[in-house]
């Protein structure tokens, strides 16, 4: 596809703005809200088994390709918990699998390369995506989506160290050994990777744009492991041009920048252009909005392992985010990373049932 | 064995405080040094080729067990590189395997438990260790070693949380879902897990200092995966009680304490009473000296994958800590982690040369 026309803010394909005066949108914006809005990362997952009876034992990759199959994955955590958004069922792989890079996802592994990303040879491998082409599926599951929510629909893409890292190491890594290496031994390379990286991401994200996604979240997961010096020399200037691009396609949608383990990172990520930035459960709210500075909203931040056990604890925390997050507008309350498998649902019900009567960011403020 | 009587700090069994005036020793008590000291978390280790041909294939319990081998692989760096300290080669599992509660450790997985912990009945198979008895070879290899060496020696335990989590978890763990549940649903047990490791980390630590070494090192390695607020009230009384004992017996002695990830824990870390924090690459040393605070050293913090490649880079990425280091005295070089397995010793030969001559923090002060 080619570069998209400007447009309406936060836009869907029928009636753009229709979700201009949600809760999540308006939180995006540090704007006030009638409740802090919820949304869970990996909300649409195994921890549901309405998930696992829709899914089967089918490949991921399969199951992102069948767009009534994830319009209804996408939709059955919002029909269950109430969440305030819904995020796209699909993988930060999919570009790079969908351009022919020979990408797979194991089940309990996480994406495999097949053949690695090794040297300059290997950028032909990363041709320029067409989201028509190349991933219609996704504009397909996107529209159906977007015709039929009663709440925001979230796209996202992989952040371009988080993407260039599975492609480089040819899987999950401990160490991130040879992304860093490659990083540090060949600048050039890793920045002709990376930018090839931005491009996809932003035509992946344009496409969802375009098809109807109200707001969009980076994920540049891994990108934590990194020194502040080196996160702000090999990987903001490609984040912040991503950022950039997409205002000036589609100016005024609410983006989200998340990672784990980014404590020292969130002032460097605040810069690079989102609405929002997203913080894991190492840094309290209060700390995370003196990093990320004024102007730009947070969401987070419950460790999803707190809502393994009891109500009680689950309770306990949730109420630690909500008083961390104080009063001042640009709260988007979320776990700090993926809802993890063993979650039962239950819980996370009473969590959204929590958030929603007892948050005060933004509540009731005039802005 | 009983609790030791006082003794002089940092002193080996035949020579009490020998090696006070190292560089080692004192950087580590914050005073002036000719050189700024240096060592590596596994500098004895697969990284070296003559420690590949001495351990040959066996486990690493099997070795550990070996008082001889076990001189000759933490005399090999020190011998090849120069480091100021030798780390004592042992491992941190090691007391709870030797009162039996059947943890193996697993090449290229690390530490496996059989049975791992689970509820109140297990505590019965961690009963207090008693190091003449169950870990003699230990005491035998420190003697050997104190005895010999030109360099002080440095002991080391895990610590509590960090060892609880691979006997709850049953191994390494990525999101640590067992071990946070435990703490979480039933903080009653957690405090007799703790308060038990705690206890075996000391009686090690202690026959540890009888034996001979000058300084000790608790890893803590993954605390970072807690929050603040669970670190403090989970995990920090027992380290504080832990660095608290040590005082007592060991009065004067130099003490560590490290772990990864743990940016948001260092002023907690702080508090506990090391001598030393071991900082990770992630924070930048003026930083971290910042957040431990005056009259606690630092010890850090080149990230390991920086000397997997070229020499120019891993003297740039040196030069950078240096710089960070400053020249207020309480430095001690180290990488944020442990040595990676493939790294070239050759660079890390070069890294100890370099930080002798270039490292500023205490060097020439008066104190």
């Amino acid at each position: 596809m080619s570069t998209a026309a400007p447009r309406a803010p936060g836009g869907s394909a029928d009636a753009p703005g229709r979700f201009d005066d949600t809760p999540f949108i308006r939180a995006c914006r540090g704007q006030s809200v009638p409740h802090v809005p919820v949304w869970f990362m990996r909300q649409a997952g195994r921890s549901l088994p309405e998930y696992r009876a829709a899914r089967g034992a089918g490949s991921i990759l399969d199951a992102i390709a069948q767009p009534e199959l994830v319009a209804e994955l996408t939709r059955q955590p919002v029909d269950r918990y109430g969440t305030d958004a819904a995020i796209f069922f699909s993988d930060i792989v999919v570009p790079a699998a969908a351009v022919g890079f020979g990408v797979d996802v194991a089940p309990g592994t996480g994406p495999v390369v097949a053949e690695p990303f090794r040297s300059a040879a290997d950028l032909a491998r990363l041709r320029p995506l067409e989201p028509e082409v190349d991933t219609p599926y996704v504009i397909e599951a996107v529209d159906l989506l977007s015709r039929s929510l009663d709440v925001p629909l979230i796209g996202f893409a992989g952040g371009p160290f988080t993407v260039a890292s599975y492609l480089v190491e040819g899987g999950p890594s401990k160490n991130f050994t040879r992304v860093k290496s490659l990083m540090q031994s060949d600048p050039g390379l890793w920045h002709d990777l990376v930018e090839r990286l931005t491009d996809m991401a932003l035509a992946s994200l344009r496409s969802q744009l375009d098809a109807g996604v109200a707001a969009v979240q980076v994920f540049d997961s891994w990108a934590g492991i990194l020194s502040p010096r080196h996160y702000a020399e090999l990987v903001l200037p490609a984040t912040t041009r991503l950022f950039a691009d997409l205002e000036a396609s589609h100016p005024g949608t609410p983006t989200i920048l998340f990672g784990v383990g980014t404590g020292e990172l969130l002032g460097l990520m605040s810069t690079a252009g989102p609405s929002v930035v997203g913080i894991d459960w190492r840094v309290p709210l209060d700390e995370a909005r003196r990093r990320v500075g004024a102007g730009v909203a947070v969401q987070g931040n419950l460790d999803p392992a707190m809502c393994l056990g009891s109500w009680k604890v689950a309770a306990a925390e949730t109420r630690e985010v909500l008083d961390r997050a104080g009063t001042t507008p640009g709260h988007v309350f979320n776990l700090g990373h993926g809802v993890l498998p063993e979650t039962d649902p239950g819980i996370l019900e009473q969590v959204v049932a929590l958030v929603h009567a007892e948050g005060r960011a933004g509540v009731g403020t005039l802005q």
